[in-house]
């Protein structure tokens, strides 16, 4: 059966995230059930992330073993038509080696935070970006965010549910940057990146580098928290709705040269 | 009465256009429900641009008598307190004089429209931006927005139901930026500037210089229309969910200082 990765674009906004879930909507559900009206068994599939109910996408990479080859544009264009009005979107497709896996074969996924310090509430972009009505010190969040780079136990920022093996990951980048807004406004933008990560680590770094941008936690608070291996130490969890995952990066791009 | 000025952003895609009507929602219903919370009297609101259904706002500006003098942040405060949860935010608020007028005294509206070229459906940016499922030319785009610059008659880019007392119009500026975005493709971004506009001119530019940019008009094709000076020579107009009124202008700016 030759298999498929494709880049798919979402709105998590309506999903209950990613994976698969009894009378639940999700995002897997949605592109399983295009891929089931193309061929008559039920095509099983894996992705790099597993994104929370709210996180979107704008790099998710999946893949699915099919019955019979697909030319990979056709396939892309098949699924989309199947997976209107959902905002769910393929937007490369390839076929890839039977050794391939969207999961296992990753070395890095990278994920985007949109944080809007405003007093106004969020309008064309409500759900799209996290807005708190303060000012922040982005400097200061800086400072912070150099004590989680590099290889550490990762406890503190870490769901209680999560299922990983080790709390044990080395965070390869922690960058935030400012951006001017069409409405006059700073966006942050948070450009993180690891080999995988950990369950709530993403919206528990951006909570607690929050309230360090404000004022309320030093950085230096945050080398503490992060020393204590200690869920209870860390900042409050930011919400989904600025959260993306961006991009997943392989040893080989298996959509070099796909537009 | 004191008068103040408001800056208002909203998403436009649940609202019958700005202008108030009967029984259907509009974003001046939604501003002016919120002030009669604030006071006795209904208070009447005026805006620089009179959107259309679909058209999202940056930057429009409003005006309003009141009663009595507010703080302008309070004031501002409240109306987005009272709002929510339309997705209707005024993001600026100033006193301004008896004489200034959110329509009369603009001397500028500069509109942004966001284009983008791919055969995927929009996802996160559904109902923001008009996607075209082909490639677009865009230095062609800029060769035929060159013959629409300067004091022209637009008849041929006006609606049949334009209510101008005339079709001549001076349109400053019609550029064409390339945005790389997220997800690696182009965007096209029209930033369209003039004292004032006729009903739909703008959608009616960028439809037009969509079929330039596709190749099927040739840039010499849209100088031939505008002389025509002939609704009917017109290209098709383009939805309204890629444009945004983003910026009003004035001899003084009233929230110069307001953030």
């Amino acid at each position: 059966m030759p298999r498929y990765a494709m880049r798919v674009e979402y709105d998590g906004g309506p999903y209950s995230g990613w994976q698969r879930q009894k009378d639940l909507p999700t995002v897997q559900g949605v592109l399983e059930a295009a891929l089931a009206k193309l061929q008559k068994t039920d095509p099983k599939v894996a992705a790099a992330g597993r994104t929370d109910a709210g996180v979107h996408a704008l790099g998710q990479v999946a893949q699915a073993d099919l019955e019979r080859p697909w030319d990979p544009f056709r396939l892309s264009e098949a699924l989309n038509y199947h997976m209107k009005p959902a905002p769910v979107a393929i937007t490369a497709c390839a076929e890839v080696p039977d050794d391939w896996h969207a999961r296992f074969s990753a070395i890095r996924r990278r994920y985007l935070f949109r944080l809007v310090p405003r007093r106004a509430p969020m309008t064309t972009e409500r759900g799209k970006v996290w807005q708190v009505p303060h000012v922040l010190d982005a400097e200061a969040m800086r400072t912070g965010a150099a004590h989680l780079i590099g290889h550490h136990d990762f406890t503190t920022f870490r769901s209680s549910i999560c299922q990983a093996a080790s709390p044990v990951k080395t965070l390869e980048r922690l960058d935030i940057h400012e951006i001017t807004r069409p409405d006059g406004f700073t966006e942050l933008q948070f450009d993180v990146r690891a080999r995988s990560f950990l369950h709530n680590q993403v919206r528990s770094f951006v909570g607690t580098l929050e309230r360090v941008g404000a004022g309320s936690w030093t950085p230096e608070d945050v080398k503490t928290a992060l020393e204590a291996r200690n869920r209870a130490a860390c900042g409050p969890v930011c919400p989904p709705g600025g959260l993306y995952l961006a991009r997943v990066d392989y040893e080989d791009d298996p959509f070099a040269g796909v537009l």
